[in-house]
């Protein structure tokens, strides 16, 4: 499995990414999943992948492809976040397609998501959800977050935390956080970590991380993480006596 | 859906289930899953339900009958959690099995997943999972604690906490912070939340909460956990400029 984080707030862009790949229990092997796209200066374009392997590879080389080739549509032609966001759904259904019906294989599931973030021209920065059947949502003052893959166990913690006006510093370390629980409550999510601080109207792809499963950084924040929970916890009210009932026993 | 909670640690045993139950979206409703058996004075036994509604009650029923019918195996002969896991296992099948091959209803699922905790006798006290399959597992020292339903919201506060030597009052506030982080995060899990708080050998039901949605005690926890989280991302330690390194722009 995957888990990818996408953060879209004030100050601009988090993207999160772990790097484990399985196709099944014992075949597991490390893939980075955070793509950066060679494009003109007037934009940035990062992917986040999630979903069979072969399929996101494909995509990934056709929007290269493409981008060479420079002629119709590609990254360094589209002119917003949502026609890229577009483009990347169809190209990405069509390669599903290519795979998704070969007899005898009925086990076999070529679906792909994709999370695209990134700034173009005058554009604000913002990100984008492509689901495998090439559609696409982004981000709300609401809801300033999307996930693909394993996103349960970092639900959470983003939920209660993150919002449009957060300090892109703290939204960073949250969304660590969000990750290294995902690690660690999930064996087919797992490191090294990508992490992308985009900052709007940057156009820098400069602030990036790349933590390793012993990382010093990553040990320190979640030894921190665990001592204040634990704090948390400790601190939380106490029930008291007079707040207990009387349970039905009728069975 | 569902989320049910069963810690089992040296002190005791910590219940927690929530009370809402779905068949489709537009149609949801309040039934509450922990279900307390009058048994003789040896022994407690307390059942946490979750999947379908009349699977479970129609398992709840049959364990109810054959206790009043007292000749052969029920909650008041069995003489260890263990074999009345196995017989719950027994009956949860066979109930399953009634409605499971109805012509017509391919998306009809009737199973049911079920944890019985308690204690019995001389015998320490304990906590099963049963699944539908009718076999079951137990908590160990290295896992203190055991899940149905949407368990993925709420497990890493648990993963992260629970231990044998914990104690009995900050872990069942840690089970309910994993509660409410569920309900905050998922739709299909809602309150009442109910608790119970068995203390080993105690032989009684009496420390048994159940908080409605506005519940005072909920509130301040929910606010209390909040402040302290958003501390504890405020205190992890800073990323430096020197933690960076290059991205690969690569397509």
């Amino acid at each position: 499995m995957t888990y990818c984080i996408a953060a879209s707030i004030d100050e601009g862009l988090i993207l999160v990414s772990d790097s484990r790949t399985n196709a099944g229990i014992d075949n597991v092997s490390t893939h980075g999943k955070m793509h950066a796209f060679d494009t003109h200066n007037d934009r940035k374009i990062v992917l986040l992948c999630a979903g069979n392997l072969a399929t996101t590879q494909a995509v990934l080389e056709q929007l290269h492809r493409d981008k060479i080739k420079g002629a119709g549509i590609n990254f360094n032609t589209v002119e917003c976040l949502s026609e890229a966001a577009e483009y990347l759904g169809h190209i990405s259904v069509e390669k599903q397609n290519q795979h998704k019906n070969t007899e005898g294989q009925s086990a076999f599931n070529a679906s792909a998501t994709f999370i695209l973030a990134g700034q173009i021209g005058n554009e604000p920065h913002g990100a984008y959800m492509v689901y495998a059947e090439g559609n696409y949502i982004t981000t709300s003052a609401n809801t300033t977050f999307l996930q693909i893959g394993e996103s349960k166990y970092g639900k959470p913690i983003l939920d209660r935390f993150l919002k449009l006006d957060t300090s892109i510093d703290e939204a960073a370390r949250c969304c660590l956080v969000s990750m290294d629980s995902t690690i660690r409550s999930n064996a087919s999510v797992g490191p090294p970590v990508e992490m992308l601080i985009y900052r709007t109207n940057s156009f820098s792809l400069a602030d990036y991380y790349c933590f390793d499963d012993d990382n010093d950084y990553m040990l320190q924040l979640r030894r921190s993480w665990e001592n204040k929970l634990r704090e948390a916890i400790g601190a939380l009210p106490p029930l008291e006596p007079s707040f207990t009932k009387r349970m039905r026993v009728n069975l």
